[in-house]
């Protein structure tokens, strides 16, 4: 992942024509005849097609001789790239491309003072690149802002506004629109309207001289000379003038923001979960843009350092270690998304949810259902985030409940039976779900209302999966050969651990409720790992033994109450809610985390992935006998909640494409490689069935598996700093030892998250920590290459 | 605004060509012949340029003669509509454009039984149309489905994916993509590839033969015979079959899904606010698309009744009369939001915020707390809507209250001051802040943890502005000439019922404070109007006077404290903070309403309009005393509360293009027609100084105005059924006499309400009644013209 490309000194622009032929070399020609009374000028030509003497850069080298030029690589056939490339043999890879263009731009930058540099591309905005990725696509990662070239022909005010779309839709910034002047067409005078009001300054230049008559003798050196003369008259009469200026003064204006925003953001921005006392601008990373699993960061200090920072780009790739605050799914920057936004954008804008329906809403209802495999859940609400749906979950499941018990709830307290470190959200209902903590306990609203059970932990220590019991009723410490038999369930449940769990789980609900007189309105629970709690990793046998318990003795909850009414899709003893939130929809490996315990809740909640990390969104499942129990003749017994934009058109179409996206990946065994790595290390290096399978085919990975490998989690796990360590789907955990006990604001993790944001010489890691818990997690697109070279930082930090 | 266009038995398809002269007509006419085996067929050119005899629907009417054929509007000069229209001087606007061309469908419809039926454009996509608008804007309220004939040149590849791109900006449905087989460039191999991943059939066609030299004698004729025979040969070789199969099945799926919609929902989908016992699917609108102020909505019942529905279109434009759940400012659709939303999930996607800032997040910052100008916010936290902006509200409040009195709040109590009627939101915590109600009660969990004052409300009746009171003590009903007199707080302020009010507030305060021991931490309200809790209009001075008894008598809140410290942002008494989830960004003509009562909060609220109506987002704003009680050296006294899309770079950017959009509309006078209205109207008819300013001069305009003209409102006010009717900004409300005493179960609207969805031919009307009151809310760019014409319905059905 090369940096974005941004130098102080260095004026760096991208040169993209809104359709092939609009005279992108003349005008750029144009330009660097006008840019070289501001200093050095560079042309770069990355890639080039058509015979040599008509290239692009000896043209400039002919017209605008002081100029630098260079093309990257050039083939002889006058076709689009990707066509010309196939011929040859010869292809330089996407990355292999923009590594040279970067290195091109860094060398101009430090060696030859080089004050501006056009970089121009071939065609229109999509004609394909030597790879066939769309040059829209291909270059992103740079974002070079842009000069566009408009086309002043027929059909050209469409073809330029819709080249700036394309070009707006990858986030690239326009800061200039040229084009030739022709006063019969008139062109320039719509798009300079058009492009006014977007604040982009339009400079209609002279159209050049027309081509003499090639079957004149003479044709090469007239042409040759009234393109001298076109050069030097447009230049000299200042058309260019306000080209100029504006690229100077954008650049200039980029800078100075760069520079000041850290500052103005700790003067503005109150952050979430941050103590601002002591936080200083230096504490703010300026994010200039985002593309696949990197941020692009700016560095002030290496130009503080350097002055002006010389070779070096002042953008940095950031690995994005906390999939930011693990929404993060299909990548940043991702165009199909983009794309997707978009279109319900400019279908529907919002369009309000009660008493109708739009395809959006509906298709994400039925693909959500579908993605769950729970014949359970038929219902879908919807809310803006993860909080908001788990108080729709809960206002659903105390509302069961009551009306199943005849309960008032007016008049007693009904509780939450959950798990300890358990986190639902912010809203102070949900906070309500979670046993008294440092995120809860000094918000002034906060009672807790449950009971929390404490569980046994799943970890690896010294190369060993090993589950730790919180209490002595629950038997000694248990020791696995792979992650794949902690998952084994059908194995596990009948074991003595098993019987165990039941019967203390069953014991202490008779306590609560018999003897302390609790009554309790659902289960709630994040299946497999406990997020904000601090990544905490229960024993998926507890946690089926607690639904099983809950299902199997409905008499524990309203003692002297009759059975409850039978059916397959019925919940018995208490609703069960999983807040899957976190770990639904592939975060985890698989469409559901419920899928590993084998267990079907009441209701279920999922959010973040579900847009694949664009926009929030949240979905509230939901059984038939739960939504029942809100059917009455009265209009106030419904389920009063709705926020303005639920189920928003942008981000249901997003869901629907994201989900979409995703299942398909897995159908087409996108992770095969990562699964084939945990099913190797599971089966002691032997070789199973579905490790075996032929290259490409199609195989049902192994249940459990991470994006991380096995062998830095077995590396990891033997560190003498390190208590613990996870890794699962696309997480990977690793508890610090702390002599002082851990816990949220444990101090442990923060030496190792510094060595990651120092990074590499090619990149930095962004992570976050809970307490004495580092965590990393990827995309679920993030590549291997990519992982593989985090990791290496991390060994080197922790090894 | 026409009606989408839709019809069953008619197949109606917009040709669109990636750019002038990709052969859209040759294409045309291939699909004709090939269509006409299927039924009759239609061509449509709603406008042509050039010179007669070449006009496109001559070329069809020769090489297709069984279509029938229409040309709207035929301008000789062959260039740009735009310019040739202009030269004629007879330009038919843009919507009397779409009316002829739905006209001319629906006849064909019901006529001709024609079956299918292209309409053909000019140029581009982007290509303007007769009065300078884009095509695809122009055309966007029809919708029609596209087929896109992609440009088979070099180029080609760039030009038709991003015409594509701009299509789906604006939310087409692409049915069909086909070009000319070029076997040189093979635009169509890349782009079959391209578009198949989108589901898309791209079918490429054979070029037609090369033009004969015109200077040869025979060339017309010879021109016209190889065409002939390219036409004949190219349908008969079934080229075409596999797009007839396409636009079949596609008009088929698209039948079938809007048929099964409404059903689907009512299985699927948990409405919010919604009782679904005896919901039916017929209760449920099927919205197809959305644009400006109008929903498309899918007239089952017209279909159903009519057997196949002949001339009318099946899609019926309904004005969204709730503004979409209050959230709509700049329409439906609206392209500029859906680029800005694009822009930013192309640049970042979602970043996380913590540590991090991007241009979107502090650019919003920035230009929220400047719109508010109120000199005390300094600090934005995000959220994701109204519900966790109030939370995290209530949280800041209470926090700064008991850093400040010294209260700890897991000991005792702390509540809320108020106002009754009001509603803060869905989730628990905010529910929390209102008295027991409907919308809460029978929540499990909800606690009212607060007091809330009875208040004086506004409302026009018989003709005249009314104060009514709900307490004796605070006298007798007040009369007002005009509705600028109510808001005239200067002459107000020190007037009798200004005395009453505060010492009516005073003494409450006192009694509960020091008999009842109430400890209160904060004073929220929504400002002037409370709108979920039955659009109650408060008397502004009554609310101004419940800020200043707050402000000035610190010593009622915690007695035998010492003084408050000083300073001009320093708060005083309890914090005050005012909700303008609803009321602010211009809902009620102004930036914020605190502004009408001349009050600075120290904590602000915004969200729905934030957006203009596109994605769900909320801001905090706070003051840095507020901000300070946060701060500590202990990392658990922060404000421990942040979703995991916190400041999404989409929601943010759309908010700053929104707020920018917005604020320019006010500074560049865009609501002065409707400033006039009311201006005429509280003068009593004279002309004020602002009324009597020239014509398209920007002027201060008056400060109290409604998009709902003042005499609708007088009129309504002396309706037999109306108890009381008033209009602010863009709301309009209207209580309905209600013998059992009104209240959110009431239905005394319903009759209106179904009287407006029955509608007028042309339109119907979406209304939400809360109670015996119904609303309706336009956006800020609704036309006058639109909104009376929804007047005249309203008058209808009332008068």
């Amino acid at each position: 992942m090369p940096a974005a490309a941004l130098w102080r000194s260095l004026r760096a622009h991208q040169v993209y024509g809104a359709n092939t032929d609009v005279g992108k070399t003349i005008v750029s020609t144009l330009l660097c005849n006008a840019l070289q009374h501001h200093g050095p000028v560079g042309f770069l030509k990355p890639v080039s097609t058509g015979p040599l003497n008509e290239a692009d850069d000896r043209h400039i080298q002919r017209y605008a001789p002081h100029t630098q030029t260079k093309c990257l690589y050039q083939f002889a056939d006058p076709v689009s790239p990707h066509l010309a490339a196939h011929k040859t043999g010869t292809v330089p890879s996407d990355p292999e491309l923009l590594a040279a263009i970067h290195h091109t731009l860094s060398t101009w930058s430090s060696q030859t003072a080089t004050k501006h540099a056009l970089v121009e591309t071939a065609g229109g905005v999509h004609s394909p690149g030597p790879n066939g990725t769309s040059q829209a696509d291909l270059y992103r990662p740079l974002r070079l802002p842009i000069i566009l070239i408009a086309d002043s022909r027929l059909g050209g005010i469409s073809a330029s506004i819709s080249a700036y779309e394309s070009l707006l839709l990858r986030g690239y910034d326009v800061h200039s629109v040229l084009l030739f002047r022709d006063d019969y067409y008139q062109n320039h005078n719509y798009l300079q309207e058009y492009f006014a009001k977007k604040a982009i300054p339009l400079v209609a230049v002279p159209a050049p001289p027309a081509r003499p008559d090639p079957r004149d003798g003479e044709a090469v050196s007239q042409d040759e000379e009234a393109m001298g003369r076109y050069y030097e008259r447009t230049v000299r009469e200042g058309r260019l003038g306000a080209v100029v200026e504006a690229l100077e003064r954008k650049h200039m204006e980029r800078w100075e923001r760069l520079e000041e925003m850290a500052r103005k953001a700790e003067e503005t921005i109150w952050y979430p979960f941050t103590q601002h006392q002591g936080v200083t601008a230096k504490d703010i990373a300026v994010i200039d843009s985002a593309y696949g699993d990197y941020f692009q960061t700016y560095r002030a200090a290496k130009v503080e350092n350097t002055g002006d920072q010389g070779g070096g780009s002042a953008l940095r790739s950031t690995f994005d270690g906390s999939a930011s605050w693990w929404t993060q799914g299909l990548g940043h920057g991702n165009p199909d998304l983009a794309l997707s936004a978009a279109y319900a954008a400019g279908r529907y804008g919002h369009v309000m949810l009660p008493g109708n329906i739009h395809e959006p809403a509906l298709a994400l209802a039925e693909t959500v259902l579908q993605s769950q495999e729970n014949p359970r859940l038929k219902r879908v609400f919807y809310t803006d985030n993860g909080s908001t749906g788990m108080e729709v979950a809960v206002k659903m499941g105390l509302r069961a409940a009551c009306a199943r018990y005849g309960w008032d709830a007016s008049a007693e307290p009904i509780r939450i039976l959950g798990l300890k470190g358990s986190y639902h959200g912010d809203t102070i209902g949900v906070m309500d779900c979670s046993e008294p903590s440092t995120y809860n306990k000094k918000v002034e609203w906060y009672r807790g209302r449950g009971h929390w059970f404490d569980f046994p932990l799943v970890g690896m220590k010294d190369g060993v999966w090993k589950i730790s019991m919180p209490e002595t009723a629950l038997g000694d410490e248990l020791q696995f050969g792979s992650l794949s038999e902690v998952f084994d369930l059908e194995q596990r449940v009948d074991s003595e651990a098993g019987q165990r769990y039941r019967e203390y789980i069953h014991e202490t609900i008779q306590r609560l409720v018999q003897q302390e007189g609790i009554k309790f309105g659902a289960l709630m629970m994040e299946p497999i790992i406990l997020g904000a709690g601090g990544m905490l990793f229960c024993d998926p046998l507890f946690q089926r033994c607690l639904a099983d318990v809950v299902r199997q003795h409905p008499e524990l909850f309203a003692p002297g109450q009759s059975s409850p009414p039978a059916g397959a899709n019925e919940w018995s003893g208490l609703p069960i809610i999983f807040d899957e939130v976190f770990t639904g929809l592939y975060r985890l490996g698989r469409r559901s985390a419920a899928s590993f315990l084998q267990v079907h809740p009441d209701i279920s909640v999922n959010a973040k992935l579900l847009t694949g990390g664009l926009v929030p969104l949240c979905t509230t499942l939901a059984s038939e006998p739960i939504f029942r129990a809100f059917l009455s003749d009265d209009k106030t017994d419904a389920l009063l909640h709705g926020h303005s934009y639920t189920a928003h058109a942008v981000g249901c179409q997003v869901a629907v494409d994201s989900l979409q996206t995703m299942m398909r990946m897995e159908r087409e065994g996108a992770w095969q490689e990562y699964q084939h790595d945990w099913t190797v290390a599971s089966s002691g290096g032997a070789t199973t069935a579905a490790a075996a399978a032929p290259a490409g085919a199609p195989t049902t990975g192994p249940s459990v598996w991470s994006v991380w490998s096995h062998d830095l989690v077995r590396d990891l796990s033997r560190a003498a700093s390190v208590e613990g360590v996870f890794a699962l789907g696309t997480v990977l955990s690793i508890a610090l030892k702390d002599q002082h006990g851990g816990g949220y604001t444990s101090r442990a993790a923060q030496g190792l998250q510094q060595r990651l944001a120092a990074g590499s010489e090619q990149f930095a890691v962004h992570s976050r920590v809970l307490g004495n818990v580092l965590y990393l997690m990827s995309s679920v697109t993030s590549k291997p290459e990519s992982l593989r070279a985090i990791e290496e930082v991390l060994r080197g930090g922790l090894l």
